[in-house]
């Protein structure tokens, strides 16, 4: 009765600064089988995300961690292979959480939506139409909120968040400056998404460009990178600017920062006095937020987004990895900027 | 016809760290004489304020320093000596921001409300019912936003801005935590004006003290301090904590603070990422802001303020300097936290 055998990737050991392929173990096993009110679902697409690097250690974050031996977390566009619940049926997409694997067995509780692909395509509900498309929006919606002439800055600008950031600051009116790692993203983010102006983090005159790019000052800068780029915006800010804090890969690899404030910390010049000043003297707003916080929003976003992918007045683009044996080194290039757009596993073809 | 010698505190140099008496001369003056269409005033109290050292250093902060041989910057309650203009008469109270000296030949766009001294003493237009108490009120209004069960944190809080704070949070419901220095500044708080706890930051123990009265965490952190105390705090900070920074006087007298990004910076631990962290992981708001922003509420906060004063809901202490020559020693002392309550110089009595 189980002739299609299942895999899924275990976390095994946690990771030491920058995760290496042996921090991950890819397990065989029986496909499951639904229980009562249960449903089996067939992973079609995985995301990957920089958040995963949180989950993989033992440090308390905003999420519990991944257990040692436990499938490694992620969205997931999956299809229904059997139900054994009325709501749902073979053959329909869904949105779930189901992780790194081929197969899982889920409550209509743990499905988070129906999917349509006549809507848009499946795979953009784990990037622009998902998760990533509605941390943008809710960011720029509730904290960012760029009004017509301002100036935004996002980094990791070709990526699933820093795209619809610039697209949807632009579609407000403001103007969207985008940082992104070489001189073929900054060309996408120019040609393809209409950025007002991108930068190549890697430029040795890096910080004089990003000024010369903000000729009047930075009034939103939606923060998901952190690092040397955080340190080159900061003196750009204008009064009242607004800083959306959503992610800080540059450190996500980084001990010292992961231990928080009562581990090691780098010993260098102590900035904290200076950004507390700045905070107080340019009336800065710096505010973290997790995209769940805004969940009450989310019909709207699907509503406003699906309408401007209808029109194409947003953009996205996918880095697709084929087979699931290859998430580990796929997630492992996503932490050091490889990937070219929303990155997605593609674990199977719908049947 | 000048019978009267006016007198005034200039600025002679710029403070290294903690300014001193040399930095400050007393200059004796005929009262100046009021053209067409100009008010004399004579000043009866001047306010100080932990703002004036920004104003003494020659770095831009969020307004200009005073130049070097002008008159210190300060706000006044002034009585009008002689009027040439038609819409204020001898006699009248105002608040004005006529600086560190006697007498001053203003315009009506220079004074800021006429006071009455049957709705609350003159001397408070200075303090709980003037700028400092504005501050309070509106950087909870907007900001800070204590609700019924939080706990808010205020440090100064036997100060202007502080006894404010946490008198306004415990009438929004909240619980109030103050920081004051020594333990008469504490009894004063938790005795006389109701703070649920009162934690004097001398004490070697102070980060367990606030630990233990801050048992479920800090909702509202007040920032007007910096150092110690910010270090204390931060790591009590909830999920969705609000930090309002309205000042950070533990740092006025700190040149690598004053010079801002581009100066020295004391070699340290860096703290920088892990604050950014804390921003994002428990989902932190970090707001700077000076009150005049919110000056559209104003009106409100005098009629809020105006209301609890009368009914006795929020009481002050004010700290009484006598004599304009006492100007500068009082201030020094004012960034060694030596007032207790409002810090005012008399400089006259009304006519």
């Amino acid at each position: 009765m189980t002739e299609i055998t299942a895999q899924r990737w275990v976390l095994t050991a946690r990771p030491q600064g920058e995760p290496t392929p042996e921090n991950f173990r890819l397990e065989s096993a029986h496909v499951p089988k639904p229980g009562e009110g249960e449903i089996l679902l067939g992973v079609l697409y995985l995301s990957l995300d920089p958040y995963m690097r949180g989950r993989m250690s033992a440090t308390k974050s905003y999420a519990a961690p991944v257990e040692l031996g436990a499938v490694m977390e992620g969205g997931t566009v999956a299809q229904v292979l059997r139900s054994n619940h009325p709501d749902y049926r073979a053959g329909e997409f869904v949105l779930s959480h189901s992780g790194w694997q081929t197969h899982a067995v889920v409550t209509p509780k743990q499905i988070l939506r129906r999917l349509d692909p006549a809507i848009a395509p499946l795979s953009t509900a784990l990037g622009v139409y998902g998760m990533p498309g509605f941390t943008a929006w809710a960011g720029l919606r509730e904290i960012g909120k760029p009004k017509p002439g301002e100036t935004l800055v996002v980094a990791a600008a070709s990526g699933a968040v820093g795209s619809a950031v610039g697209q949807i600051a632009r579609l407000r009116g403001a103007r969207a400056v985008g940082i992104a790692g070489g001189t073929e993203k900054c060309a996408y983010l120019r040609d393809e998404l209409g950025f007002d102006a991108a930068i190549d983090h890697r430029a040795p005159d890096f910080a004089e460009q990003l000024k010369a790019a903000c000729a009047n000052g930075i009034d939103v800068y939606f923060e998901n990178v952190g690092g040397a780029v955080w340190e080159a915006v900061w003196p750009l800010l204008n009064e009242y600017a607004r800083v959306p804090v959503c992610g800080l890969i540059a450190h996500y690899n980084d001990d010292s920062y992961r231990s928080g404030f009562n581990g090691e910390l780098p010993v260098a010049a102590d900035r904290l006095p200076a950004l507390m000043r700045s905070v107080l003297t340019r009336s800065l707003t710096l505010r973290g937020f997790i995209q769940r916080e805004f969940v009450q929003h989310y019909p709207e976003f699907l509503r406003e987004m699906g309408d401007w992918l209808h029109h194409g007045q947003v953009l996205y683009r996918e880095d697709i990895v084929d087979g699931l044996e290859h998430a580990p080194e796929a997630f492992i290039g996503l932490l050091k900027g490889r990937n070219f757009g929303k990155l997605l596993v593609r674990v199977a073809d719908p049947v």
